[in-house]
């Protein structure tokens, strides 16, 4: 029985009214000065694929142990199931506790076929460890996922807390995937931030593999938004252009990312969830 | 003298400023290590409807022993007084430090006479609990309101840190209660939340008590929005209705709410704080 | 080797996205347990001034030796340095670990040009302290300021961490210092914060070397903006006008204020950053 470092929370419930606040109370109650940290809870409601890339991105930065608690649940009071998952070796080990509504499969996409059939996955089935008296229709967050994860996060086995899964079964949220062509390797943006860059499809690795990675001149990104279409320079930097210009990066996270220098490509582009790239070399 | 489990905040304070990290600053000058827990710091500015209501819906998943710190103060540098109150034992008791100015009046209607009567409450004339070296006369969150709760959450017998004030001399801030009329039970939406979700003022125990709880096809919920009047059906969770239809459930926080599945029933329905609700019998 | 008491963070990272979760991720694998503070993370995207603004108000409310991390860095993937300073004793001494774009200079401008003598400073040049196995070239917020931050937190000396700087060559941020002219004492709105209250950088204590400070009735603060030109009271407290009327008062944080008793200069006087005030005796 090994306690969690901390426990993560990532909702779409926002931080307008007492709902985040109120899942702490009761983990508090079940794990008192166990640490607390917000993913984010501003998830627009029931976007599930935002969610999905918001724990996919972040689970990684977390220590050995982290149990995190992701609710966004367009199926609450549906018999969609509730899961606890504990995470494979290859990344740190911890446990996300979740509808299993597809909310995990960006952090199944990372994992090797092994890794997942290696997995503990349990259906949460045990009310003894949800909120008494009662468990409302609505607020599984309140009553069922944050008691569970609280316990989890204190050193509950996780074999007690439900029913074992076979982690084949696991909802996925399917999303496309880069893909090389001819003419270029293609994606698409799949998440926009609140600085207004929009991060691709297009993984770092994929790059590596079809030597673009040098960022040399040669090479640019083709943009399709609903304002026009862009030619963008590679670059390594957002210092390697002017104030003001667009550039391709490979950002934080680890993908391709459309980018203005000190501006905003979300405004400046119009650029969108959805909106295609190809990454190609320049026409000589 | 027993520490507090933890501490939430309450505020219109919002998280654009610096104002809700420096009262934790204050805090943690005086109860290094407290978990502090956000209940919400997005109150509309000086809505003390709107804090009541979060704040009577908060408490009662917490800790036994927790400090709320409750501070929408519209009167701030005016003779009104600062409080603080400990709860009865019928729910968690704890103590909440806040204005008198009706934000806890929501949690007092929830206690019996005798509860309230039994209450224990000061004004909060001791200065050397305050900050030093001044109190602002503009923000006594942090040179009043927190430094004394933090004082409180340590240990601090209520009693040191000021006068003894009669409960039934608190500010009450009136909500009109539903009423069973002849054509049904009549209500107002009091709470919308970041989902566009509305929480009337109609109570589980209201729908009990007029046998209208098992939900059945016969009643119906009858909304008057500035956009028109709907009749809405009474539902158990979302998935009893198709996505994008309204309903009415019982919410999370034990009132009848207005809802759509999978959608706004703010946006869609213009629904406003006031709008009236008859729960009824359809017509035969 | 001390540990600190907290670590706060100011960014201008959002809450929508996952950026400042990972930090505390970040932070957590190096600094379990230690207690982090948000300061806001809303500060507009690489608005230095109002980070400026925000770190050098906030950090006097700590205790002793938390570590503020503050990163509000458009130069970031440039040759900007990246600092630690431990801050002198005059204020509550700890240490703020930031980019050196002027982000600190308004605490600077708090010090005696011999307690900035006296300052310990370094460059962040030792990537042993930094997140392995890689550091991003967009987020060193994540990949070095917070893991160094972490480091100091829990007592790592401040030499280990960089090279040592001459506090005389941080990079400064000027700012506009309020002016006594003939005809009263000039200013300007130099942060506008939630409530729509315009904090000048008219110092209260400026007011006392002026004989203002007792705000009677002969003076009045002149304030222009795009709407048109106000005369405003010097008041004490919002309750000394009417609900509704403009005032002029001391703030929280020790500046003169335009301010709306329980309404939005902001929004009511078109108040902007920039809009000059003088504070005058009224004609006779």
């Amino acid at each position: 029985m090994v306690a969690a470092p901390c426990l993560t929370l990532l909702t779409d419930f926002g931080l307008q009214d007492i709902y985040v606040g109120v899942m702490k109370g009761a983990i508090a109650k079940i794990a008192p000065n166990l640490p607390i940290i917000d993913l984010t809870h501003a998830i627009p409601p029931q976007d599930l694929p935002a969610a999905r890339f918001s724990l996919m991105s972040a689970y990684p930065y977390f220590p050995m142990g982290t149990v995190h608690v992701a609710v966004v649940d367009p199926g609450v009071g549906s018999d969609r199931r509730a899961i606890a998952v504990s995470l494979p070796d290859g990344n740190p080990p911890g446990i996300v506790v979740t509808p299993d509504n597809g909310l995990i499969s960006g952090v199944l996409l990372q994992q090797s076929p092994e890794a997942i059939a290696s997995m503990r996955v349990v259906e949460l089935t045990r009310s003894n460890y949800w909120r008494v008296p009662a468990v409302s229709a609505t607020f599984h967050g309140r009553d069922i996922f944050a008691p569970v994860a609280a316990h989890l996060a204190i050193g509950t086995p996780l074999e007690w807390v439900g029913e074992p899964v076979a982690p084949q079964t696991l909802v996925q949220l399917p999303i496309e995937a880069a893909s090389l062509k001819a003419d270029g390797l293609h994606g698409a943006v799949q998440y926009i931030d609140r600085f207004g860059n929009g991060v691709t499809t297009v993984a770092a690795e994929a790059l590596v593999g079809t030597s673009l990675a040098d960022a040399d001149d040669d090479w640019m990104v083709r943009l399709q938004t609903a304002q026009g279409s862009y030619s963008i320079p590679l670059a390594k930097t957002y210092s390697d252009v002017e104030p003001g210009s667009a550039l391709a990066l490979v950002g934080s996270q680890g993908w391709l990312e459309i980018a203005i220098n000190q501006g905003s490509a979300a405004t400046q582009l119009a650029l969108a969830i959805g909106d295609r790239i190809v990454v190609r070399q320049k026409r000589h």
